[in-house]
């Protein structure tokens, strides 16, 4: 009897239509849309985040829920079934808490404040965005008070959001066993006078072969560009239109090669989680992503995992160099390997390198928590930014658009995202391991152009899952340990040796 | 007292407010959406075209529009609110007839067969194409039969949706009254003996200059890019996503001139209606085209009258010569000129001249009658076109691609709208010649690149008004007389007699 189940996916497929929608309309801001159409976008904004929260949270889905729970209630507990009314539950259970005002609300400042954040990192001046975080912690103030359970913490409530079952207790435990080793491991990189040849990596490099060259990289690890595509955004992202439309973006810098190269891997690897999620499951908690900690296990495991390592080059190098003849024609392959493998402090986290991202994230974790308890006002957030980055990396942000303006994040309200970064910096790392114990030399198989076997593991052992596990669960059920910061520090650890001897 | 018809513009914003993301999503797919994507659109654009009808059918809207139809019975007969309640009453008659689940497959099957088109298109193959026409054809009569007034033709429904007022007895008149004058033209022209130079517009352009010059064209016509785009699509079109937020597109071929640069024209024509039209009044009837004849009217206006204008090309060529030093370094202007009016029968309806161009519509005219009626089955489609273009212009398409299968409109479902391009012709004629009776030498003022008297004059009399008067009435208020073919005819009878003497 899968009568009333069948009709709660039905009820799940229709939200997932709308919010469908939404990203469509969602993707075309960030990408194409002309200044001109904000105001009305933001409206366009709040009316389908309205309609997809009126449908998520109406009586009527409210029965279908509880009818699919009675009928199922017999359903083994690791079945597809479970997992499903799991998530319904969990969805349906959050939604019914927020005022539908709340959500129109939300959604139209952050879409007006999107615009006023990329005004404000243009011209280089936190005042113009102040106040709109302001807003924007205000209404998740007002969100995580409706969400909270009883004694939660305002920021753990947004956190569970992002990464269910996740608390700032454990996150707590993860950065407290990541800060001393990884201060520690800098400072070794830094003290050990050798240097890396970063600085050609900022030579020329014109846009159109970057363009052809990022292109050229996720195909050959098996972005379908027939289900997706590849364009230019203020902040590079992945989103998924529906099944069978996964697009990217990147932006470019004639004189920077890592920015765009890097990113388009890093959002190839969630474009090739939504292509590798079960398109038939589309729209129920089987064909969606665990969670964002583990989308971006995906995107940092083919960024860094595989894109920065010596065997990958060996393969690709080459068409480097032929992308930039005049630029890479007299380096080695072995400088070049060193180069994208470089440690050192610096202001931006989405160019920092593999040691330092963390730090970067550690201190948003730190900022937002104090923007959340009202510990820390959003006119004060450029100096703390400032003085946080100096205790962590030792250097300050020359200016705030390469400091507090910098992510995007704040102006969108995902306020709690940040920790799913490092989140899935272990879980990439772990995974990585596990799948060189499945499938051998992983190296020889890089230096020939061969991903297909890699890719087809993650689909095996992440992707085809969708939601069916919880994060911690999946991430256990596919390595054969749960969640540790080890994998990751080994892996520091072996970079650090290898390029700069200690 | 306008408490409840201010209720009814809130409820027509609201309707529009839907209708604003589809075109969003539409655009998207037109211009931007991988292949995978298609299916998936169409269920998007089923449900929002579903919610946009539910919406406007609702007894709550009927209600409000019975309410502020009461409230204004005493309203002036020339009033905006008389108007708007004209155009809001209309609009909702027509809905409650229509079954959601017909708008509902209308939508699903054009989406579908939108994308069949572009294959059976890019194969020169109609039998791919036929069963989609056949299905689609089959919809519009049963959409046909739920509006048919008693006795009123299904194709008279169909062409009054597009055009209000607009009726196949009074089309019959105008194309009765075109054809043989523009038979006759046509054959005078070829007898002249007179050849012009057209070929040289099929020499080497290469894209990137044509979508400069494109843009600097469309800029210097007074299209406002910071609240619109220009891309490429596989049909050229314009679209509004929401008031400040009108795009157009094009396509280019490297070894063709004309195509782009004047459907660049020709859909800057139409954005400059959009973008003229009274934001405020946005998603109500006031601030709504006032029809697809007015449209036309407005991109053949800048398109034809201006764009190929002696006067234009004294300001412009020096542009064009600079963009293609190689191409057109030592082509006199006089040459130049002559190219752009040449007059040719031809198969391709969006590369016609201005004389041959009504005939392809009165081609398409009576197919699409025909089709309506079932005296035409979509098997012999490709047949029944080669036959008639051959007996109105002497050609015959050399392929189906470039004959039945060209178009885009009847794959989206548009039928009964080719009518309103021979509409929009005549309209732009008699504006023209309103146009330079109100302001004096035009010539004088683009040979120094002046367009803005003339689009503002066109903003006075046609753009702002949006729906307040019906379509012919706008055109007898702005030009002090009913639309008639004769400007059309005299314009192209002096084109006739400048470039071929006769």
């Amino acid at each position: 009897m899968t009568e009333r189940y069948d009709r709660l996916l039905a009820a799940l497929r229709e939200v997932a239509l709308v919010n469908s929608v939404y990203f469509v309309v969602e993707w075309d801001e960030q990408v194409m849309m002309p200044p001109g159409g904000a105001s009305h976008r933001a409206e366009q904004k709040a009316w389908l985040a309205r309609t997809a929260h009126t449908r998520q949270t109406s009586a009527e889905f409210g029965d279908t829920l509880s009818e699919a729970e009675r009928e199922q209630a017999g359903a083994a507990d690791d079945s597809e079934e479970r997992a499903v009314l799991r998530q319904a539950r969990r969805a349906y259970d959050r939604a019914v808490k927020l005022p539908g005002a709340l959500v129109e609300e939300i959604t139209r400042t952050t879409a007006h404040a999107h615009h006023a954040w990329v005004e404000a990192r243009k011209h280089n001046d936190p005042a113009k965005f102040a106040p709109w975080l302001a807003k924007i912690v205000a209404l998740k103030q007002q969100q995580a008070a409706c969400l909270a359970k009883p004694g939660q913490a305002a920021y753990d409530v947004l956190v569970d959001e992002f990464e269910p079952g996740e608390t700032t207790a454990h996150l707590d435990e993860i950065f407290g066993a990541l800060r001393a080793p990884l201060v520690e491991l800098v400072g070794r990189v830094m003290g050990s006078g050798r240097t890396v040849p970063g600085e050609l990596l900022a030579r020329d490099f014109p846009v159109d072969a970057q363009e052809a060259l990022g292109r050229e990289a996720a195909q050959a690890l098996g972005y379908d560009f027939t289900r997706g595509r590849l364009d230019v955004s203020v902040h590079p992202f992945s989103i998924s239109l529906g099944p069978g439309d996964s697009r990217i973006t990147t932006r470019y810098h004639a004189n920077r090669f890592s920015d765009a190269f890097f990113g388009v891997l890093h959002e190839t690897g969630h474009a090739l989680y939504e292509q590798g999620l079960p398109g038939e499951r589309y729209g129920t908690p089987l064909g969606e992503a665990a969670s964002l900690g583990v989308h971006e296990s995906q995107s940092r495991f083919w960024e860094n995992l595989v894109g920065r390592s010596r065997s990958f080059w060996r393969y690709f190098y080459p068409k480097a160099q032929r992308a930039f003849p005049g630029t890479l024609g007299d380096v080695r392959e072995d400088d070049f390997v060193a180069a994208v493998n470089v440690i050192r402090p610096s202001e931006i986290r989405v160019e920092s390198d593999e040691a330092t991202y963390n730090l970067h994230i550690l201190l948003r974790y730190e900022l937002e928590q104090a923007l959340m308890s009202g510990d820390l006002k959003a006119d004060d957030v450029p100096a703390a930014w400032s003085d946080k980055l100096h205790g962590l990396l030792g250097v300050r942000p020359a200016t705030d658009d390469r400091g507090c303006l910098q992510d995007v994040h704040w102006s969108g309200g995902s306020l709690g995202y940040f920790p799913t970064y490092t989140l899935g910096n272990l879980f990439s790392a772990q995974l990585f391991e596990a799948a060189g114990r499945d499938l051998g030399d992983l190296d020889a198989s890089f230096a020939r152009g061969e991903f297909a076997p890699l890719r087809e593991w993650l689909r095996e052992k992440v992707h085809r899952h969708g939601q069916r596990y919880q994060p911690q669960e999946l991430i256990t059920l596919a390595t054969g340990a749960p969640p540790s910061v080890e994998p990751l520090l080994a892996h520091l650890r072996r970079k650090a040796h290898e390029y700069y001897g200690v």
